[in-house]
């Protein structure tokens, strides 16, 4: 065990120690095909045909409440996406809620409006849930669990699987919105113009792009560690390079702003309303205007390309000055409690 | 709004206060059929064919460690349960953990080891999950959240709507276990013979009982207020009433022994591997016999009777004595987090 002998901050932060936690803790003990692949959601096959979708996460941010979102619109879209993202259409969403003795109703009010309009906006029902209560103290106000099911669509992509040299990388529209919108809340730092998270529900966005574009290879939405940790986890478990364009990767004023401020690189901030697409570079074209076509994938842009086989995987980015830099997978998280 | 300006432990029992919870703050809000029957699993129709149920539990419980079981062996069965008294075999489940920073790895590892035990007892694999970190004093070492999916039986109950005037109420053991070992193990009191809890994965007797009697209306798992929040669920759901004979519910002398020192009643104890089975009287000696040949029912007992129609549903017991007793649902939970 290369774990450590305590549980940090760091294990939970979506990188190599989370990683590491995952190989050395939890995989040995209940390793199975569909676990072992640690995708965004397993897929299991149907008694009757088809194929169903299955994920989960915990929702732990702070504050519970931030520009352009909450903890109930995060624990919705992010299992909503975790559902699209391998190519199924949510079906139905379980919500379980540890709530702290002594939080004001009107705060769990609050987020239940959020869930209900987020909710509403994925069109996908919450059909089971849980409530506990723990002492004060022991939960920092509420904690929300979130599963989903969804049925994978016909032209679901196959997966890290099918990534080929020479396919292009992609991503749905500019990054970083959600890391600095919750960080600039936390800190309550006093930007100008308020920067606001992405978080949003790209069921609808998908579906439109596996419509029109049946040869979509992968698909991953960048959130903890952010796009770093996610094109890493893709080059490892294909085995491949890829190679990033830093011109190309779209990134706001204010966002980038913010990150140079504190001192923090876009390319690992948490994402909670993008997606990453790797498609073959002749299909890439028309992904894009697919994207461009809806309003969540205005800012849609190739950033990159699968470079071929490199055993243990490596993404590197082309700074633009004809030097180029390794992009590695983050160890832990630059800011806990993200998501 | 009847359910007060805070969250309090009793929000989280089981009880009328959970109840008044969600009719007043969850259900208004997120109200759709599935959701509104407040199961113990919602039930979709599959595109394909057949019923998926889907169900989630998150657990809080304290010690991590008690006899008879642990967190990871509760949380595994606790959802293998809600499945299987839906009348669904147990297909997959996830796993999301909220861990606090500074949990020892042996902690984490032991509790991974018992969901490797409990999801093999149970033959249901662990196929996706979540690893989140707060910081130290933010989570009393870990919470975890389980969810479930699982194929509806072809004999699956058709649940509350059912049930009937002359039912037999039977319970597959005796009761009050889980709750008692758990306060037991809190309270490190000092019992000759250490209580153990109930704990187990009921799928597989929950199985034979439904492949042996195709007309069994109505199953629950007596969790959170015991066998009387269970039954006064059903009671006010059907708007029935139900009889309980006290000498025939199983009761072990331990059981007995120390919640009659602690001042706790038997029927308000939470149960982890029990479950609360309704079907025609003429086919309760056959269910008795079938829960006997399963080693999770050797003690398993006919309790009561449906009494017929009672429009806000109403359980009393006859004390044995000439009288009746009118077993309420509790409003809060005796013991907070004992799941």
């Amino acid at each position: 065990m290369i774990t450590g002998p305590q549980i940090t901050l760091a294990h939970g932060g979506g990188g190599t120690m989370m990683q590491d936690f995952l190989h050395d803790v939890v995989l040995p003990r209940l390793h199975n095909p569909a676990l072992d692949d640690l995708a965004d959601a397993a897929v299991l096959a149907c008694p009757h045909g088809g194929e169903l979708a299955f994920t989960t996460d915990s929702f732990v941010v702070q504050p519970l409440f931030f520009p352009g979102g909450d903890i109930g619109h995060l624990a919705v879209c992010g299992t909503v996406n975790d559902l699209a993202v391998m190519g199924a259409k949510p079906a139905a969403l379980s919500l379980a809620c540890i709530l702290e003795s002594g939080v004001p109703m009107d705060v769990v009010a609050r987020v239940m409006d959020s869930v209900k309009a987020s909710a509403a906006d994925a069109g996908v029902p919450v059909v089971t849930g849980d409530t506990k209560v723990v002492e004060k103290g022991q939960a920092d106000q509420m904690y929300l669990t979130t599963s989903g099911v969804g049925w994978r669509l016909p032209h679901a992509p196959a997966g890290w699987r099918s990534v080929q040299k020479g396919d292009a990388v992609m991503v749905s529209g500019s990054i970083g919105h959600h890391g600095v919108a919750v960080l600039a809340a936390r800190a309550a730092l006093p930007f100008t113009t308020p920067l606001s998270s992405d978080c949003a529900p790209l069921n609808g966005i998908v579906g439109l792009l596996l419509e029109a574009e049946r040869e979509v290879r992968w698909m991953r939405d960048p959130t903890r560690g952010g796009l770093a940790a996610a094109l890493n986890e893709l080059a490892v478990q294909a085995g491949v390079g890829i190679e990033l364009d830093a011109a190309a990767v779209p990134l706001a004023d204010d966002v980038k702003g913010a990150a140079e401020m504190l001192g923090l690189d876009p390319l690992y901030l948490a994402n909670e309303g993008r997606f990453v697409v790797v498609c073959p570079a002749s299909r890439a074209d028309k992904a894009i205007a697919v994207l461009r076509s809806h309003p969540l994938g205005r800012g849609a842009a190739r950033i990159g390309t699968v470079t071929g086989p490199m055993p243990r995987g490596r993404v590197v980015m082309n700074t633009g000055f004809g030097g180029t830099r390794i992009v590695d997978m983050p160890s832990g998280e630059q800011l806990p409690r993200i998501c």
